[in-house]
């Protein structure tokens, strides 16, 4: 990724990362040039690959100062509440231009190691976010102590990701909903009874 | 897609499909060309343009056919037992060069009408032979009743796709167990103590 930038050089970056993300959003990633990047941010392409190795580098990049400057995950105390909090933000931002920006990430990851390498770095931070805010929903008794967090968050965010990236069906906050309660069982903890003997039958 | 050939087209046909195989194996989705295909099938670009609208038609194509020629659903009486073995055979079929077709049209599918409502049309032909084997093992007792069976696909098989596609984690058969076992409280019935009346304390 892009070494830390002296102050003068700063405006440069700037421009790039703004050329980048209004080239990918008027064209998609694929027909966006690194030719076009320096002609719009008026740089010269020795520029760019001073700091990137890639345009998909570069719109790794936008993705990550985009996702820093949210508030990560939400934290209410009510860890369900939360989840379809984030899950709907989620569900939202993939409709974006950001979003279609992510999407183009995700196909190059397919075939590019910088691509996969940096959707995997990005998606790490958030799923890292997710697990944190679900191990204190733990220590809180509302997720059922033997569920590994890990394989969770795939639970959670696996449907979004396949009905987004497959098409499988519109995604909508109700959709997400409905995953969510279909989820509740495997993610709270199960009844007391279930625990201790048996109802005596009569 | 396709027209039905006459039988004096069918070899060219074959010819096509065998040849898109090849080079997509050889070179991947975006690198192999309708020129390529027709050269090493023999045949004239027009004859391709005959039949298939793109190169992603004909590698739909390709996938469409070795799906058909696989078994169906997994149908031992053991819901848990069969989701477990065909999850597993997805997991592997991911790692064999027409996994690599697949992940390639998924790809595409990001960006071209063609390839999306292809991979849409196979998902759903998948989607609904898992659907009616959900069907089945609720009406044996195995299924949640209360349980819609398409988001059900989608917990299933969404982290499958999220772990291949965003290489989150390493996808193996071992990854599947920890999931359809996560899975277990929200697919299967409950336990009857809680429906009934709780258990008196002490």
């Amino acid at each position: 990724m892009s070494t830390a930038p002296s102050r003068r050089s700063e405006k440069a970056r700037q421009a790039i990362l703004e050329a980048a993300f209004g080239l990918c959003v008027e064209r998609g990633l694929a027909a966006t040039t690194i030719e076009a990047i320096a002609a719009r941010a008026g740089v010269a392409k020795t520029t760019i690959y001073r700091w990137w190795p890639s345009k998909a580098a570069i719109l790794l990049e936008v993705v990550e100062v985009r996702r820093s400057a949210d508030g990560g995950y939400p934290d209410t105390g009510d860890i369900m509440a939360d989840l379809a909090t984030q899950t709907a933000n989620v569900t939202r931002l993939f409709e974006t231009e950001l979003g279609a920006i992510w999407r183009g990430l995700i196909a190059a990851a397919q075939t590019e190691d910088i691509a996969a390498e940096g959707v995997r770095r990005i998606l790490r931070g958030a799923i890292d976010e997710c697990v944190a805010r679900l191990a204190k929903a733990r220590d809180a008794g509302q997720i059922r102590e033997d569920l590994d967090l890990e394989i969770a968050v795939e639970l959670i965010y696996g449907p979004i990701y396949h009905t987004w990236l497959l098409g499988t069906r519109a995604m909508s906050p109700p959709f997400m909903d409905s995953v969510l309660d279909a989820l509740r069982p495997s993610l709270q903890p199960p009844p007391s009874c279930g625990v201790g003997p048996p109802p005596v039958a009569g």
